[in-house]
């Protein structure tokens, strides 16, 4: 057994038995170490960042981490847009990255970068295994790192000799996992006096709480209380659909958020941060709450989050015969002739299947799907949550190596879909099921909205340039085609109907270019 | 004016008026700045390691930097490889980063992040602007950090406030230039007794050495001396061709290279680094020199290396009369049949035409092609630098924007292309006049040699998939068709001859996907 092997049992004997990955020479013994554990599932990307994207997909449904196989700095650096947003959604992932043989390392070879520096803005543990027997000790730290409460990013760096050095090490260990501490009754009681107490409050919860019991839980909090309950403005995962609580999200522009909150006089945060503009604007300020605001975390780091809910509960006095404000089943009225974003959004009512994974980087194009899906079958929502582009692809593809028995819908703007397209191909490869639904508005529309917003006029000859994606328009068509994925376009909403039931109801990667 | 006109104008001033780039919210202000002033030519990529790639080709070629606009960290990190390769190549860049309001950063809004610590391993020089008044005096420093020999990356964080705001500076200022210092004459001494001695001794040479006149000169010095000249192993601009002088390259291979250096009894170095393996190997040396081998630099950081060659030849001696080695217009026999790799670079040499520059990330495939091309018309030859893999296609769009007259000849390797793919589009909006061939062995043969090193025996399962591009094979003619670029497909020496004579002979892009 040489350190590469040991790293490979030691992932595995964590249940750590996915890796995505994209390799080069410095990780080639690490290859051959997964090479001879067939019960590793390696998952290729063509490019990084469809690699990090995919593990974070992958461990939002999979609730467990995967690995995923980066190369040295550079190949480490595509990958962090998506390590950004996991970070953002709090889902656990163990990195290995490969990087030189130490003695190798202080003659600056043409890939030597500073990993460390590159790691640490999206890492919350990062360490260095430079000989084969701290392989093992190393990798159970950071597997113990990547499932810390709520989860994190783990990034281990595995230097070339330690990993092709045998090792004496004969035993694979057990990552300690973290023990979640009981709730702080002061913080339940504190929570509780408040809701009691009459004044405007909202609840504002993201992470376990969007799950079905603990948010079915809430619900009745809120409906006793006779509070609001919403999720925060983007979420890693959340519960939805018929038979489900109808959850707002923190509305994403400034002036609608800033109106939602206009009255609120307490936050009760579970999980989530208190809500601040996703950009800062002239004049206007970054907390989208009142001053007099009274805000307060019904719990602390490491505690237990459900158990948390549960308490508040039990302190709120919810009665179990209370009606919890469940959607039914309902679908918006069907609209007709050219397609829009939101004619888009009242078919995928219709026809998304029961349990289908939405995954959602539509952007602005998406802001209708959420609010009229709430009726549809139940599923889970998954959203872009650190505002990096180019996660969407990467995202459905991962979580639909998690759960192969479910529909994967992804919800695709044209723009941020070009940052990762390379994604496609390991759908096709993987042969996952998942519908790509692309809005071609042809455009960075959000872009274009927030020009206007500056009062710039109308955009002129370089504005237009960098905001617009036409001449040459992209034909998602043929870029899907040419990466193995079967796809079609259409601009009605009677062909999109058509495709997306059509797509629905087979089996395999397909690619819905909605042109709107 | 506010701080974003200032930086346009700042930009201007100092003679860089490209702006390749990939903007987001924060950045609208610059944008719409940018809009008002059509002086500055904007090109949008639809991925930010095309926008830094192609920053990195232009000004390779155009000898002044061009500027690019990336979002905040994430967009920041997503041009980290090819900055990368930037950086190896000594290429000078101005880069401007967006980022929060300074007000709005302290609330850590979901897209920040800590844009110093992603900059800081492919960054010579960073700054932030976080006044309007400021923005001024920080562009006129990054431009002077830009453009210090050799050439270095200047990375200017400018904060969405600082663009915003009205600025009282009236004035546009010029950046201070460093002044390359005389070459130490002690040096040139040491290295002219060196090439007297009689030792075997090679020249290893890079940057503007490189170009033609220099280039011509040190192959006179080599051929008086009785000593060798060679280009480092990855170069950012070799000048070749007919009339002009063949260099061969320190190898790749650390056996090849080992062996090329086996006799070598002294090395000189002309902005070039003693030559290292490209990774470490269990049981091989790091440096690729003899252990006795005395290793001198022909100059110090700072000192003008035109002159320092000049010097040098005076004080070898060269005789004006004596003839230069240089290359004789010539092709290699042309193959027929089944296309390969080999015969790839033999059409090449013949139907290059005069002045083509060649950007080179065939990886394992194009080994043959510079050996090949060393009598084809005259050319400038761009390699990838720093192993970072997607430099191919965003390089040859930069070198394109920076020279519209010259044919732009793309060997691009089919697994490294797939990272920055939708360079294509950029090519398509800018109608640039550029060959891409894609060597399409679909896989990455590399790194199967780099396993069949390690000893792994046939790859398994595991193996195959994170090294092999099939199942499915990447279609290039629809992936190029879906972005706007015209494509065919060959697998002929002499279908290959005919679309690449084609291809050279009309303007625009054009990809041909080279089966081999």
């Amino acid at each position: 057994m040489n350190g590469a092997d040991l790293l490979c049992e030691t992932l595995l004997a964590n249940d750590i038995d996915v890796c995505f990955a994209n390799p080069g020479t410095s990780e080639m013994h690490f290859v051959a170490a997964l090479d001879r554990q067939p019960r590793m599932r390696c998952v290729l990307g063509l490019f990084e960042g469809v690699v990090t994207g995919a593990a974070d997909g992958y461990a939002r449904m999979a609730d467990k981490p995967a690995a995923t196989l980066l190369h040295l700095g550079p190949g480490f650096a595509n990958g962090i847009a998506n390590l950004h947003n996991a970070r953002r959604a709090a889902t656990p992932i163990v990195n290995v990255v490969g990087d030189h043989a130490t003695f190798h390392l202080p003659y600056d070879a043409p890939l030597t970068s500073d990993i460390e520096s590159l790691a640490r803005p999206v890492s919350h543990w990062i360490g260095r295994a430079d000989l084969a027997d701290n392989v093992g000790q190393r990798t159970e730290e950071a597997i113990s790192a990547a499932t810390r409460s709520p989860g994190q990013i783990a990034t281990l760096i595995l230097h070339a000799d330690a990993a092709w050095s045998p090792t004496t090490v004969k035993t694979v260990g057990r990552a300690p996992r973290q023990v979640l501490r009981q709730p702080d009754m002061g913080r339940i009681d504190r929570a509780a006096k408040a809701l009691r107490s009459g004044r405007r409050t909202t609840i504002i919860a993201t992470g376990p709480a969007l799950r079905e019991e603990p948010l079915k839980r809430l619900d009745r909090i809120a409906n006793t209380a006779g509070a609001r309950l919403m999720a925060q403005q983007a979420n890693g995962r959340i519960r939805r659909g018929s038979g489900l609580p109808v959850v707002d999200r923190v509305p994403y522009g400034v002036d609608q958020a800033l109106e939602a909150f206009a009255e609120t006089e307490q936050v009760i945060l579970i999980g989530a941060k208190a809500p601040v503009g996703f950009f800062g604007y002239p004049g206007k300020p970054s907390s989208m709450l009142p001053e007099a605001c009274e805000v307060m975390d019904l719990l602390a780091d490491g505690e237990d989050m459900v158990a948390a809910i549960e308490a508040l509960a039990e302190a709120v006095g919810v009665r179990p015969d209370l009606a919890a404000r469940l959607a039914e089943r309902r679908s918006p009225a069907m609209p007709s002739g050219r397609l829009t974003a939101d004619a888009i959004a009242a078919v995928l009512a219709h026809h998304m299947p029961a349990e289908a994974i939405v995954c959602d980087e539509s952007v602005s194009s998406g802001f209708g799907s959420f609010l009229m899906t709430s009726g549809a079958e139940p599923h889970d929502f998954l959203q872009l949550t650190g505002g990096a582009f180019g996660l969407g692809l990467p995202m459905s593809t991962g979580a639909s190596v998690a759960c192969p028995d479910r529909k994967v819908i992804g919800l695709q703007a044209d723009g941020s879909g070009m940052y990762t397209v390379q994604a496609l191909w390991t759908q096709a490869r993987e042969k996952l099921d998942i519908v790509t639904v692309i809005f071609a508005n042809r455009r960075y529309q959000i872009l274009r909205k927030e020009l206007e917003n500056v009062g710039a006029g109308a955009p002129g000859e370089n504005a237009r340039r960098m905001l617009d994606l036409d001449n040459p328009d992209l034909d998602w068509v043929q870029i899907a085609a040419g990466m193995g994925v079967e796809a079609a376009r259409t601009d009605t909403v009677e062909g999109f109907a058509d495709l997306l039931a059509s797509a629905c109801a087979r089996k395999g990667p397909f690619l819905i270019e909605a042109v709107i």
